[in-house]
């Protein structure tokens, strides 16, 4: 029986929203109604509850060895789905992030992957994502040269990843992704060729596709707020706070 | 040389609201302008802020032996005011918290007490606390039944405190308060000989009047907002989102 | 591919042993020669050892949320061997700790599984337990009844297990076993059958066999010795101070 | 009235015995007899107990911000005596750990200085130094170039430290010290003056004779065991397994 993975990179130091007493990755933001009693909700609980959408059963937490915070919130499940923890020794990127979870995963397995400090729309968003491809969700942004702007073409597949380029030929930015274990591998011995010298996904996904791997972007995406500064966390106040805000900024 | 001492009382659970992934003192709220970066701002250092403000020359956080995030955020100083963290062995209440202090400060030593939780303006009230005496910082609130109301005579001295109480016969509720480290050990004495039963401060301060003591209620408060609860924490973004809103609560 | 898991439940709260400032696990107890440099030792690292000499290829380590003092010493490997966390969430005793790494395994995969903070010989023990089937390392030992005596027939079978019984049929304690990922699930289907009222293995091993299962006892373990207590933790220290002491205890 | 302070510098990162899980300060070493049942020791507690012996009513231990595992292990207090906690925000040395406390105690306290990390006997120390001046108490060693050996005058008076040197001129090496908060703050002036350039505490104390400081080397001391290495933390184990190894340690 394969699995259904979600995969979140959590070791990052959070240099850009910095000081915080914990983790970034649980950083409160809005509520949860849960039942008859609110309650705080942390940044990454946005990715999560995204995720269970999708119909992931598994989670796998990559994080570093002292942001332990993050288990001591989480636990052994979110919902009804198992949760487990993966170390990235070393900070080292995303990238190796992200690898720091294969060991766990098998083959056949599908795997969700999304940014823990993001928070965007529709929620049902890795829906859309085929099983057994590699995919990435898309969301329309006004300003894609802080992001990694991706090019597609008219069949939706990916003729290239634009990393915080200026003045990019897209203006749909990728902000979650879903593949096969068996394709997560080819990235990562991919990545070992290029002597783990990609730090962020796009360069990787462009090598990728320059040996003939091929990936498809799905502009499905309706708005993207990425919290990991100080803007971002106050824009995600506000389009928490006023849902019709999100036809303004997806518009 | 006797010192003029912070104390913060920071052992509390937060049962208000949670869950946290940290402790309740370190909610971020609001930013400091730092120099030429903007950076978040956790609750607390409203408090702090007053009290350095108010001529401090030493903190003392008291926390449980768990909170230690407490002292990986603000470590030795807060700007060049050297902090000293005691322990509240066990949930005890707030009087059993800050005695916990009591064992470092000196019978001379000038001594603020207010709630790591709250937001209050202005910014300078502890200066309108009088050295040598028991004096208490009063804010107006329109619900002084959530809260300590503070019943003072003609003079300005407080007849009683109406701990949570229906109808109390003040709208004006305490909010910080200042004493000597010697009327902070006849409270310790008085507290003892009770069987340690006040968890509150209200209930202790009428005893001690009642047995001849003196405290004064200082109405130079203009606004109170209590975060520890969800509730109040919205109020405080709004508080702080729009400093002209407390001319209206004030009001 | 399959994986060979070893399994460690770190979670208890080792009352048998405190106070400690850290997880009892962790135990420094004896040293590495470390290349050129001698280092303290963790009780743990002698059952990783052993895994590792078994060929386990996965590390999961069950903890409580609060354990993780494990996570920043253990971090993302041992040697070469990648470590995943599950986590407990709340005290349930050992069956409940290990099934919470069960949602990490496939069906196909080997799993080994010892106690933490025990230290036995010989070192290569869980080789001599084969794939493919549920199986037992036996040790002999002095105070059978302090631990699981297990009764097996004259074909290495296991005809029962007697939980810390006066006066047990056998001298032999079950230290570590090996079973299939398919026949640790069909024992976490039974232990549900059950209500989980089993908290450790010997009685649901038990009902296992009542069902039919079957399990082989191997006795080529020589010396076992259970850290934590006190009593435990100062043998192990005359075990490690002496090895010639390891031939009388397995006389 | 004036206090008798303990003050243990636990600030250091114990790069001599790592990897350890925990602060080094916390390493299991012996046991207590805890009325009916017998429990581990951490290292330090044989320094606190000495201090109890010599009668402290306050402790204030230094940590860095990463050390709260000290915390959580001893609390609110050490038997009946009030526990503080002062932050050495970055690593600096021993002097710089020491002056941490400063801020915390007056003019007029006697302060007891010892090391966390190791056990000497006589008990009762700390009870031959006097009040109102500085004085070291002074242990016999063989190796007195791996610590700072005192040299002493006649009359009792240190005329030198010397620091790590090849063949000192005295085999007495200072294990604990005691002085006024006055001399505290003396030392601390002139730590400044000299650009806080000293790290450990001899070559400040030579600075401070030469100005005409005084201190008196006190050679009450009979066993000094440095436990923050291996070889200690054996000799250590050594020590306490055999009483009777002091008198040949000491003669």
């Amino acid at each position: 029986m394969s699995l259904r993975w979600g995969i979140v990179p959590a070791a990052g130091r959070g240099t850009r929203i910095q000081p915080l007493a914990f983790s970034k990755e649980l950083l409160p933001l809005g509520t949860w109604g849960d039942g008859a009693r609110e309650r705080p909700r942390a940044v990454t609980e946005y990715l999560l509850e995204r995720m269970l959408a999708g119909g992931v059963n598994r989670i796998c937490f990559v994080i570093s060895p002292e942001k332990t915070d993050i288990i001591r919130y989480f636990g052994a499940r979110i919902g009804e789905v198992p949760i487990c923890y993966a170390v990235q020794q070393n900070p080292g990127g995303l990238c190796d992030a992200l690898f720091s979870a294969l060991p766990f995963v098998a083959a056949a397995d599908e795997i969700c992957v999304g940014l823990p400090d993001t928070v965007w729309y529709p929620v049902e968003g890795f829906r859309f994502l085929p099983d057994g491809r590699f995919s990435f969700l898309l969301f329309p942004t006004a300003k894609p040269e802080l992001f990694d702007a991706v090019v597609t073409d008219h069949r939706g597949l990916v003729e290239e990843i634009q990393v915080k380029r200026q003045s990019p030929a897209s203006r749909w930015v990728w902000g979650a992704f879903k593949l096969t274990g068996r394709d997560f591998s080819r990235l990562h011995e991919l990545w070992i060729e290029r002597r783990r010298e990609d730090e962020y996904v796009g360069t990787l996904v462009n090598a990728y596709l320059a040996q003939g791997g091929t990936a498809a972007g799905i502009q499905r995406g309706e708005v993207y707020v990425d919290v990991g500064t100080l803007n971002g966390y106050r824009e995600a106040l506000r389009v928490l706070s006023d849902r019709s805000v999100i036809d303004e900024l997806a518009s």
